[in-house]
């Protein structure tokens, strides 16, 4: 019998639009339901540094293939991929075990369900480079009438500054079992 | 048939003896003749934080149980471990395959073959809080002795300053698959 696969939900925009602070929020609120919550972040722009001189950094530029962390709360593992490599999103979500959703920030291009969040016009151009499966649009109040130029797809508007109602639409996906 | 268990070699000591500094220099030695190398560090003390402010810690701050940052050459997993709650080693050194080398930096009391780490009388008292297996001594020059003193198995004692002769140590310990 195969397992049912975790349900994935993805957060999509340009830099700026604010889908981090939506996310962050999203997250907080469905967790504080009792849903055990992974998060997978695409960090395109490689902003994610290890702190300047700490110990795991050390190990990682002595040229270590991967360096795991092991602390009272949390265990950190650092994979090294070759080259300028990245982990797939596939390979990433396969790995992930024990959780009642993945929310997935960025990886726009991907098929994977998502809302995609913009705060003005031109980012609601990330509408038409955003891989299939646009569940949802989450905008700033008096753009919501831009998902319809720009999106394909009829899906509902949700207001970007409204969290709760962003948590509540994908909980009611999830009861669905749709996502 | 049973695949064969990675190699694991262990540094152990107390903070200040300068373990993580020739453990850098040993992994950089090894890994540049080929070997992949993977190390697990035990941060006893909580030192490692996300830096402040960084969207993979506003995640694990919303309550999310893993974070997976994705970006080009490496993958970063952090997993939130239920209270207060640590990894065990042994779940850690389960969890890595596709390495030629495991190398352990603290967990003193686990069993794994180690490699104690001291410069002064008071360090070397942490041969006595060490678990068994403990292959070699890394001394400071002028503390040779105390390996007499506090060691209960005799086992060579290196010199800390000479990272060289310590990765080859290790190396003909693997060559012997005595690790």
């Amino acid at each position: 019998m195969t397992q049912r696969a975790t349900p994935v939900i993805g957060f999509a925009g340009y830099s700026g639009s604010g889908k981090t602070t939506l996310a962050v929020q999203v997250v907080a609120i469905i967790r504080s339901t009792g849903y055990k919550v992974a998060v997978v972040k695409h960090d395109a722009h490689g902003h994610y540094r290890e702190a300047s001189g700490s110990d795991s950094g050390r190990y990682v530029d002595a040229g270590a293939d991967a360096v795991v962390i092991v602390s009272k709360g949390r265990t950190i593992h650092i994979a090294r991929t070759d080259g300028d490599g990245e982990s797939s999103l596939d390979d990433v979500i396969a790995g992930l075990s024990g959780y009642d959703l993945i929310v997935v920030e960025g990886f726009k291009a991907e098929p994977h369900p998502k809302i995609v969040v913009y705060r003005n016009e031109r980012q609601a151009e990330a509408i038409e480079s955003t891989g299939g499966s646009i569940v949802a649009y989450a905008a700033k109040e008096g753009c919501v009438g831009l998902a319809d130029t720009f999106g394909a797809a009829s899906a509902p508007v949700l207001n970007i500054d409204d969290a709760q109602a962003v948590a509540q639409f994908i909980l009611h996906l999830l009861s669905g079992q749709n996502v």
